[in-house]
């Protein structure tokens, strides 16, 4: 057993120890709110947020962008179960700016194992991968911060299948502070464009 | 300003004046692993997995599943940012059991709004959305808890882009204990199929 995975396990018997009344928490989000943002590893939404289990949705993925795939889970969120308000959050220093897809397509064809960011570039000492799969994959990296979350807010706002009256906020999460900071162009474009269908009735 | 907006501001704030020495986490996670879990409010996969900010990556969507977009960010992830393993990890009482493709498109039909699960099924009041988007999508919905994590692993596994030498461990939570509990026939299709790169150099 690996080291990661005895740690991992024992962290968990920990948890399940003093689980108590968390046992009893309904599938719907308190809160009504969901977050999405990026899997970095300096980033603990439930803390920057204040998110107790039960509260809030939180979708995360490389870069915290608004895929197909976190659209398809913002509206099961919404419609299946219930939240009302929907956070983007990107953060500075993100890796998905270290590289376009143009480097990474490079780098998988040379080797599937890991490369190593050096001062002047990504540097891999892989064998040929045989390859070229990743060519065909937009990898959603982002060239400014501010503007990739401005994007995935309209992307979202402008979905056909999103409900216009849910509010997306658009954020910035300071790696060097733990300070959300608003993008006030994001959530501008992401304001409701209908009244909610529960104050219209 | 909404009630969920400035709760969640207050709680950053009171995050960001003690956050300390984690201003200088690295951006590669430090135990070199990653998390594919679902977006379910009762989860938090810090504290279930026993994370810490800069410790590890955690994806998520509705479902935890092995979508094309979790695939990209577990690339990333190992080619970019170096993990060595990681967990697919679903959980019990899953809303994704509770729908399937034709029910929910059939219900963003009718309405972009919020949906009831009632007794009987899906309820919905809504006025028709005019819209027949929602048919396209596959919705990654669930029939069989142990069955979805085996698919996601194995899905993982067999993808061309995915190094052969990272170990894919498969989990259920359960949402009534808090404990993870392990699906042998995941985390034995999710076995390495080559050793490390660093142990054949």
């Amino acid at each position: 057993m690996s080291k990661v995975l005895k740690e991992l396990l024992t962290a968990n018997k920990n948890y399940a120890d003093n689980f108590k009344e968390k046992a009893n928490l309904a599938m719907p989000p308190k809160r009504r709110f969901a977050i999405l943002t990026c899997m970095d590893a300096r980033l603990d939404p439930a803390k920057f947020a204040g998110i107790a289990e039960g509260d809030a949705h939180v979708i995360r993925n490389a870069g915290g962008r608004a895929s197909d795939d976190a659209i398809r889970s913002l509206i099961i969120s919404h419609k299946l179960l219930g939240t009302k308000e929907w956070f983007v959050i990107h953060h500075t220093n993100c890796g998905m700016e270290t590289f376009t897809n143009e480097i990474i397509s490079d780098l998988l064809s040379k080797s599937l194992s890991t490369s190593t960011l050096v001062d002047d570039g990504w540097y891999d000492d892989g064998i040929d991968s045989g390859t070229s799969a990743a060519k065909s994959i937009d990898w959603l990296t982002i060239s400014n911060q501010a503007k990739s979350v401005y994007d995935d807010v309209l992307r979202i706002r402008s979905h056909p299948l999103v409900a216009k009256d849910i509010p997306v906020f658009g954020y910035l999460f300071d790696v060097k502070t733990g300070q959300l900071v608003e993008i006030p162009e994001a959530t501008a474009v992401g304001k409701p464009t209908e009244l909610s269908h529960s104050v219209r009735k």
